[in-house]
């Protein structure tokens, strides 16, 4: 059936707007009701996004989800538009991706933030520290987590490698989240985190490489996985030249600006650039969003910049983490569901083996100065959207077996869940009634 | 070819990333260089995208302007990526999208602040100016033009009445901008022109409703029309009722929110939601973004409301506007072409009228206090978006000659360029210093 473009694009409004519409509404509900439980408000995302997502109302259905979308939705569109529900269908499906676009940006302006209010010369002086956490962080869930699939569940070698590979790299965007929220991201134990986080990204996407080309046929060449790891160390040293030198350029441009809104314009230029720079080397844009926090951490523009960020942050980050809920597929869960039982047999162990590595690691570094261990270990924590990105690559590439399938997700929600209640739980509430009266959000 | 995900995402990531870079860095260049030469930015604007657009360099082209993508940009994320330069072509489609969706939440959040800083009782008081304004500067425009194109020019009865109601609408989105920047938006003036601006884009849908209706067969019933008709004035009965009564509301549920984030979050969904509102009775979503703004304005936090949306619309609005600009052709206005000169010439004719049609309506209302009516006249003037929607709806129904066309483009190419030089000549450079100086943007 044809249908006028007038017609297709009221559809189009409606879903995209209505989408926003969704989000915003369920994440404030359940971030409401977290924060009077005192937790961090990410988890109340991420509940919602699971309420209103693939494992829920079917509101939010990733288009590589494979669920229906909720009738209530498509049917009020389509009776709205006085288009068939298929075609509504077919149009929600199309759009999905402005909204992964815009979640995307959410995420680069989380870690922007995250890079703006370090501190330099405190993240430098851990460096040997977060260092030592990551690597640890990385190779402990790594060995143990390859070696129990192969040895005790008999996994072939390949998925237990991938398995295991989905279980370094600590999610830095749950982690600034829930750190900044409580207040502790400038602490020694959030600057420990956050550099680790970044460092153990880094050496995920190694590791990702490595992976990808084992797994894509024997030629196996040590050339491009050189490339990268050079790659690497230029982009941490130039980050941190940068950061030292590259301020105070930015604010002479600044103050020769003229036209309205320049601080935001100004900064979002950096943005673009170190993720546009990151991405070009074959590392992550994400990092270039943080890596442009941390330069312009300097410029004395920052409480502008701060200002300009946060509204971007306090919306979209809502969206990225809503996202990750509702592609998160619970059913998996079930144990009463015979298939389920093997998946969450593994699961358990994975999940064991991503707890203990990761918190092992807060007992890794040499330190002078008392940090909490444990929450520097809790910290490093969260797997989120990185296992997310193993997952799908693992699943798109056939070499994971179902029951392998769900213990990865598993792994990847009980280490995402779990981290911001066990931080929670640890972190005194000290700053308790300053939060509650604050009119300034502290994202 | 078949490329791995892996390349196939840092692509689109490398695209999106560098495409908000090329816009940002031309936008801000020029926008500049305008500010001062003491003209208004959104002309930077559109002047970035018609340089870096279709008409230009090449880097940002809409997927149905149908040229080339830049070889340098193409060339070098193929490169960057190990793809070929067609497949980044076609990636670079594919995710267009989401720019534009980024760039449509600027426009709702340039016209949710409009409606924020607009002073309701100001607003209620020009109403009935608004109004005349705003018949005047429909009926005028759209009867000299359909009358002069079908009895000057011999175009038949169907296309003429289409180029007329293309000369309807004013951009509210352009002049909103322009106000804001010279700091009139609360001054009588811009008052009434807001006012006009809104009451003549709720004219235009149901005009455009009328013409879709005549073009797509004479099938054409009373109906839709007056359901549309009623929409209309329900929507502008139930926006003036909720911004008497709203607020308080909005501020009880605001104070009770512990959430980081509040104000952006909550704002947004009343923004959203009358987006939604909007669209869904047939109305268009911006106006809806219009209505969000002007029924928090009572707000006791309009301050913060403020704080949150403006960074969103110095970045995305200036998406919005670029993107304006990167979908014009101005090869139609080369006069050594042969084929061109037909347009050309009717363009002349539809520019006049067009302008002159907006001007004199500036004229067409009572007033006891002076009011600058050339300011409201030339206020009235910019077509932007709104004529380009007309004339996507008529080259789609394939309803116009190429010259026609042309015509159109050129008419709306001048009333947007020309209306923020005119309002920067006529409006008095009082308040000069003070914008030079003051650290807090416009907008």
């Amino acid at each position: 059936m044809e249908f006028s473009s007038h017609q297709l694009e009221a559809a189009e409004t409606l879903l995209q707007v209505g989408r926003f519409l969704v989000i915003f509404i369920a994440a404030r509900a359940i971030a409401e009701l977290l924060v009077r439980l005192q937790l961090p408000t990410i988890l109340g995302e991420l509940v919602a996004g699971v309420l209103i997502g693939a494992s829920g109302l079917h509101l939010i259905v990733p288009p590589d989800a494979r669920v229906e979308l909720s009738g209530v939705f498509s049917g009020l569109v389509a009776s709205l538009t006085e288009i068939t529900p298929e075609a509504v269908r077919h149009i929600y499906d199309e759009t999905f991706p402005s909204l992964q676009a815009v979640s995307q940006l959410g995420l680069y302006s989380l870690l922007f933030l995250t890079g703006l209010e370090s501190e330099l010369d405190e993240l430098v002086a851990v460096g040997g520290q977060a260092t030592t956490v990551a690597i640890t962080g990385v190779v402990l869930p790594f060995v143990l987590g390859t070696a129990g699939l192969h040895y005790l569940f008999h996994v072939p070698l390949i998925p237990a490698v991938f398995a295991g590979a989905a279980m370094t790299a600590t999610s830095i965007g749950i982690t600034a989240s829930v750190f900044g929220e409580l207040r502790w991201l400038k602490r020694r134990e959030g600057q420990i985190v956050i550099g680790a986080a970044v460092l153990d990204d880094i050496l995920g996407i190694v590791i990702l490489a490595v992976v990808v080309a084992i797994v894509g046929g024997g030629a196996f060449s040590v050339g491009p996985l050189l490339k990268l790891c050079l790659a690497a160390v230029a982009f941490v040293v130039v980050a941190l030249v940068l950061s030292r030198t590259a301020a105070p350029l930015f604010d002479s441009v600044v103050d020769r600006l003229k036209a309205p809104g320049d601080v935001a314009v100004a900064s979002f230029v950096v943005l673009t650039l170190c993720c546009f720079a990151a991405q070009a080397i074959g590392l992550e844009a994400a990092l270039g969003a943080f890596a442009a926090g941390l330069i312009l951490s300097a410029s004395k523009h920052t409480e502008d910049i701060d200002k300009a960020v946060k509204p971007l942050v306090a919306l979209f980050a809502t969206v990225f983490f809503v996202l990750i809920g509702t592609a998160m597929d619970l059913s998996v869960l079930n144990p009463f569901n015979p298939a389920n039982r093997e998946g969450l047999i593994v699961a358990a162990f994975l999940l064991v083996v991503a707890i203990a590595g990761k918190v092992a690691a807060g007992w890794s570094y040499l330190s002078k100065e008392p940090t909490s261990r444990l929450v520097v270990g809790l910290g490093m924590m969260p797997r989120g959207e990185v296992g997310l990105i193993f997952l799908g690559l693992g699943s798109q590439a056939r070499i994971l077996t179902p029951a392998l399938e769900a213990a990865i997700l598993l792994m990847v929600i009980g280490t995402t869940f779990l981290a911001p209640i066990l931080l929670r739980v640890v972190i005194p509430s000290e700053s308790e009634p300053a939060t509650a009266e604050a009119s300034q959000p502290s994202l």
